[in-house]
């Protein structure tokens, strides 16, 4: 049974009283409307239905009258990093406080803008289908997942500043792309753009320098998770990857969601985590051992198309790594985490054929075609739009 | 000849007249005073031999009397990013202002802290020498240089939270360290903590996301240089970098010196840069091809020694990228840079053995020692103090 509430929200809404996602809004400005007058403030809001809880309004009127909220200045701000280094005692007592409220403004009437200022963006590598078909694409099949794969959760510092919202336009980036033998190598437009399918952590308190966060602890450092696509650039990122790694085949666009759910509404959907064989060393292993069955949709809608079509169907319990286990990994050597910090899980794949994550994988590097609606497609082309869903739903 | 002041330089001072390097401070709180007082504002400075200039100062009275910084805020701020992102026009006339005036403090009486608030920290891989030899070490003597390192300078993201300032301590990091042949990896404090000399670009106005910068303009978005040392566990770093680059292995601290040294002050020392071959694609292919001439030295003093040894000799004019090619590669792709992110060169190696930038190189991964003082060394011990310096000086 689902919290009741006045508000009326579709039965088949992903933003039920149950999620309470946050994210940061201002209100669109009157169509025909005096184009002089100042654009509203940012502020923090919380999605019902299609409906957004306006938080600074909340928070000015006094509704929020827990203990650590009542005299705080947290949801008069343009970001979410001040709430998010409260800590979960706070998140705690917020989402309390507004499963009681109301005061509501349509999701239409609003545009939603990035929800934290992102001090770093790691991005891990924690889908054992991913790394392994990548390894044999680029590779080759012979031991294609890296030794150490199974004993840390591989990752790679991620561009901060080219992370944006969903809905802002992406940019198909120029650069050099590996060259066919000893020729010269190309430079022009992407013709491997693609997307990758993953969900990241939205970091809270964080620890000081030197200070690592302790596996069985990490829970308490996380606030919740966005949808991302880590766009890529296929022919840059093959060309430039060796030694350092991935750089600006990643670093034009990263998009997230506007919505961050919290840990406290997914926490119905957790479930446990793939069986770590190597066993972890001591500072991974973990008392919980726990994913959270999350559905996820790759759907592509070509400028022409009327429809979107369908590409994958993955889910984020196929992680072998657990976003604890990862935030954990990230402190071990005294690195220092910071609220709004965002870590990236890596290209969530299953292990069908029909699940994924990016198309990379599905067109085994552009070998094979995939089907929109009937028309062939290998890589992304101008004018698609890529839209990734999440939804868990208890069945009762 | 020296410009001329009343304020008494000593000769060898790194600071004269004519460097003018930025930074922030704050006043020391006097000893014996009461604790409960609090603690000074940081605000931006310029170093003019043992003293400080108080900008926030200087602007309160109304000094910058030009017409860009007259009515400017820039210089009440607790970092320098509203300055830079102001550009060279500002920077030129803060420069002949301050040439003309005196407010001075000692530097011993001051307390440098983090001049910019760093977006994100990006690292190049730029010296062949360099090059040459971590992929000999690391991957064995044939094409030891990656064939895509002739045709882009190589760069990874680094990890900005960490950046922290000179003096501040540094904490040996703990992580998984590579396993001798098919036995478990070893965990534990790093055995081979390292130095790297290197300088970082700090960047001025920057991008929006999707434009690049022209290499030809690229000079006016680069404010100044700082000395940097990116600290590296080469255990960590050897076990974890395959395929996506550096990761805790760096990111437990970097240090960057306390004073931006600004290219207008090293404009009478640029050089002529190493010639390319093969000749880089028009994107990379700049009219000015130039480094600067800056010898920088490396010592190491150990905690039980009285003095500091010098461990090499390397000069900036051995970057074979220069930082205009550097900063337009890094944009080409539509990335976005900020005012205050930081751009490494990567390991500033010369040609001679006595020239090499770290101590991976210098004793070739721990197989030859190093003499300080007459102590044999391998790698970092706890309580070394490791100092870089760097100083440019006209003959006359």
């Amino acid at each position: 049974m689902g919290l009741k509430s006045f508000v009326e929200v579709p039965d088949d809404s992903h933003f039920p009283l149950e999620n309470l996602p946050y994210g940061i809004f201002r209100p669109k400005a009157p169509v025909g409307g005096d184009p002089s007058q100042a654009v509203a403030a940012p502020r923090p809001g919380v999605a019902i239905g299609d409906s957004v809880l306006d938080l600074s309004a909340i928070s000015s009127a006094g509704l929020f009258d827990g203990p650590l909220l009542s005299n705080s200045q947290c949801f008069n701000q343009p970001s979410l990093n001040k709430f998010l280094a409260m800590g979960r005692p706070a998140w705690k007592e917020a989402r309390a406080t507004i499963q009681k409220l109301l005061s509501l403004i349509k999701q239409n009437e609003v545009e939603m803008v990035l929800p934290v200022v992102i001090g770093d963006y790691t991005d891990f590598f924690s889908s054992m289908y991913h790394a392994k078909n990548c390894g044999t694409i680029f590779r080759g099949p012979e031991n294609p997942i890296p030794t150490n794969w199974f004993h840390l959760p591989i990752a790679y510092h991620g561009r901060a500043s080219s992370v944006v919202v969903s809905g802002t336009d992406v940019i198909r980036p120029s650069g050099q792309g590996h060259p066919v033998s000893s020729s010269s190598p190309y430079f022009g437009p992407s013709k491997k753009l693609d997307f990758e399918l993953e969900m990241a952590v939205i970091v809270g308190p964080g620890n000081e320098l030197g200070r690592p966060i302790n596996v069985n602890e990490a829970y308490e450092h996380i606030f919740g998770l966005v949808l991302m696509n880590d766009w890529s650039a296929r022919d840059i990122q093959a060309w430039e990857y060796v030694p350092l790694g991935p750089f600006l085949g990643k670093s034009f666009s990263t998009t997230i969601s506007p919505w961050i759910v919290t840990l406290e509404a997914l926490e119905p959907f957790a479930c446990d985590a793939p069986k770590q064989e190597p066993h972890p060393l001591s500072y991974l292993a973990e008392k919980k051992h726990m994913n959270y069955d999350i559905p996820l949709e790759v759907w592509i809608k070509p400028a022409e198309h009327e429809k979107a079509a369908i590409v994958t169907k993955s889910n984020f319990k196929h992680l072998y790594w657990t976003i604890t286990q990862q935030l954990a990994h990230h402190t071990i050597n005294g690195c220092n985490l910071k609220p709004g910090d965002l870590l990236g899980t890596g290209t969530i794949s299953g292990p069908e054929k029909e699940s994924l994550g990016c198309l990379l994988e599905l067109t085994w590097n552009g070998q094979n075609e995939l089907s929109l609606n009937g028309s062939p497609q290998k890589f992304l082309e101008d004018g698609d739009e890529v839209i990734f869903t999440g939804y868990c739903k208890v069945c009762y």
